[in-house]
């Protein structure tokens, strides 16, 4: 099934693995966690889409960790150039010059929309949203920010308060100026819509009241997965982001596209707000597919005019490891290797001839899927008890014992699946296999005849 | 001078560097500055002690760039152990368990002070100082969090809200629970102190008297580096972590350790607050000398109550890169090297035999030299204008003519310095070779006879 000429996992490897889980138990304080009530699956090898578990099992992986490995594991031409600029050198502040970091700017400046043309480079996502919030708060002089609910913006104090998620309510002192609105999505709709342009429509009547019932001047920021990740991959209808950038330019306020999960071919496309043609947004941020996670990263692509504010006033803000001359070498190669072999075309490609068609057949054919929808390499599937009511088959915010049994079912026929409450997502690698994309399709209609027990009528 | 057998830089490499000035000028923001104002300086070569200018120039590192690279540049073994783990496995979710972040949390666990045996990875000491916050309220059920003023805690929004040094002020936005309280600092004193024992007393008894008129219910935690950094490298005197812990301890508050600067080596011990013998932070915040920021990584060890609070509720945080294996990696062969070649020890040999004694004959003979103070590899000089009215050569949270020439003067003469505000800082690798920091001193030496020129009669 694979396309890797690959070894057999050594004793040795799982030795390693058992020592690795022992002291993992003891010493390593886990995300998102009740630390005594997991058991955290060990990895002892990965290789492009598949990973290998502490009993030497081979998984393909339809999640590509947290979204992040794009290019799959391990990809040769990243590893290479990580060991290159080791070699050369690890590290140096950011206040100096470095070729690779200039490099890195270069190329996300040329590859975002717009006017994006200078880059402040982040450990991560979440510091990434921090600063945009920051900069934009700065370039306004106003404070309170615009976020939807079902979205997920990071795990830092402020980031994870603009999130709408909830991982946000134990998280909520109510003390940042966030004020949270609906976005559109017609299959659970807010707005009792019966179509994609009715939800459209109402979604951005709704933001418009929000913003002049908060007060017209008030916000510095709106912030917006262009696709939301974890939240579901609801890809906007058409017109909707249009309309966003339309009423943060009326209302003076900066529009943040939030590309950390959806950007970097994700789509595909390089960036999700690339599919609203000709919206470009203030501030751009990024993580995860920049360089596959391969050396920790993220970032903000910056407007000119942003930009012009600092430029003879101080920026209030920094970070020891902003471009980090390892992290951005990895991500020049990362970028290099995603154009070179065409991965955000071939993520394009599977959306429409492999997953696309892929999951509308299984849709069709499993009473316990509600809906399935995505781009790209990019799709969740909605599993529910019941069509007509659309009840899901694990509540808001929660497990179930019938999503358990999925997530079990999927990893013993070899599949490790992305879930989320009464979701799967179906985010490989960009650059997947047709057969392996297929083979995972193939569990998935297995793991689905499961689910349909767990329907009602 | 060197101890390194380098070859001369090559017409290339100054090629690249110039390239990489021009796009760094286009496309990169950086940390704290406004953007045209500054003229960053190129590296484009690192080893041991010293860096290469965009020249070609080679410059003694007394800075360790933020104070991170505590190993010196391009340690042989750290690299290899980069270039092997990338050959490996770069990158794994949090969730999964791992090799490299199980072996890191072991040696974060055997080494830092008291019971703190789990450890929660993060990316940089920003977002270690989130989550300690995170933990502490949610293990104390309180909001409010007490922190120093001179102080530096991080960039991102709550990390920078509890910093006590002038980043702060245009991120304020008074809505953090936040109170700042005045360290003892006995050349400066706020308590009209006259010896570093009324200074202590005194210092404890403002605490006191705040958290009592605050609410002696209302504090999560106490937020303190061991040793302050950036702000000027003031070790406490004998008893105040003492008496901090006590106090803390009295009102139910978590004592926060931040090590973020102070710990791996860099005051003479592994971590700043063993200096005080026996007292236990409840939580322990470390970045930058974990790996001397070869790989981006901070993280938090956490007490056993602490963790037990999280055993069966789970822990409402995380990060993607959260243990990523390829910063865990370059952490354990940092530690190891540092065991190998006692760089620790070297530290505390250097501040007792070389950097001592050389600072205060300097001190001496330089009416420029207001105090001189520190200890291991790890001391402040503070530049005065008069010496009785200790008025600074540069304002609080500001540079200055004088302050700029003499940075300037360091660099013409081959010496990269630590400079903030009226300061500037000592802070070169643990494991410089005493000729190395023979002739950084001798430098300093020419640089403050510049100095002595601003003073006042």
């Amino acid at each position: 099934m694979s396309t890797t000429t690959e070894t057999a996992v050594t004793e040795e490897e799982l030795a390693a693995g058992r020592r690795a889980y022992e002291l993992d138990r003891k010493h390593v304080f886990h995300s998102w966690s009740a630390q005594k009530q997991i058991t955290p699956m060990t990895v002892t090898r990965a290789e492009g889409s598949y990973v290998w578990d502490g009993e030497g099992r081979k998984l393909l992986d339809f999640s590509s960790q947290l979204v992040n490995t794009n290019i799959g594991h391990q990809h040769p031409k990243v590893v290479a150039a990580i060991q290159e600029q080791a070699g050369k050198l690890c590290t140096i502040a950011p206040q100096y010059v470095n070729d690779a970091r200039s490099e890195a700017a270069r190329l996300v400046s040329e590859l975002t929309p717009g006017n994006l043309d200078t880059v402040f480079f982040t450990n991560g996502g979440a510091d990434a949203i921090e600063h945009a919030i920051r900069m934009a708060r700065l370039h306004t002089g106003r404070y309170k920010v615009l976020s939807g609910y079902r979205s997920y913006h990071g795990g830092t104090a402020l980031a994870v308060n603009v999130t709408g998620d909830p991982r946000r309510i134990p998280n909520d002192y109510g003390t940042s100026g966030t004020v949270h609105f609906h976005i559109p999505f017609l299959y659970r709709t807010q707005f009792h819509a019966a179509t994609q342009e009715e939800e459209c429509q109402r979604a951005l009547d709704h933001l418009e009241q929000l913003i002049l019932l908060e007060g017209p001047g008030a916000f510095a920021a709106l912030v917006l997965e262009s696709i939301p990740g974890t939240a579901g991959i609801m890809v906007p209808p058409p017109g909707y982001l249009a309309g966003v950038r339309e009423l943060t330019r009326k209302y003076g306020i900066m529009f943040i596209a939030d590309e950390v999960m959806a950007g970097f071919g994700r789509s595909g496309k390089w960036f999700a707000v690339e599919h609203a043609e000709g919206v470009e947004p203030d501030l751009l941020t990024f993580a995860k597919g920049i360089n596959s996670g391969y050396v920790p990263l993220g970032g903000v692509a910056i407007s000119d005019e942003i930009a012009a504010t600092f430029a003879d006033t101080p920026y209030p803000g920094g970070l020891t490891y902003s471009g980090h001359p390892l992290a951005c070498a990895a991500a020049v190669a990362t970028i290099n290797a995603m154009r070179d072999e065409g991965m955000v075309e071939n993520a394009a490609r599977l959306g429409t001839d492999v997953f696309g068609p892929g999951l509308a057949a299984l849709a069709e054919k499993h009473p316990s899927v509600g809906e399935v929808r995505g781009t790209g390499a990019f799709w969740a599937i909605e599993f529910v008890k019941n069509r007509e009511t659309r009840e899901p088959l694990a509540p808001y915010g929660a497990s179930s014992p019938a999503m358990n049994a999925l997530i079990g079912a999927s990893k013993e026929r070899g599949l490790l699946p992305f879930a989320n409450f009464n979701r799967f997502h179906v985010v490989p690698p960009l650059n997947i296999t047709d057969e392996d994309a297929r083979t995972g399709l193939a569990i998935l209609d297995e793991v689905m005849e499961i689910a349909d027990g767990y329907t009602e009528g």
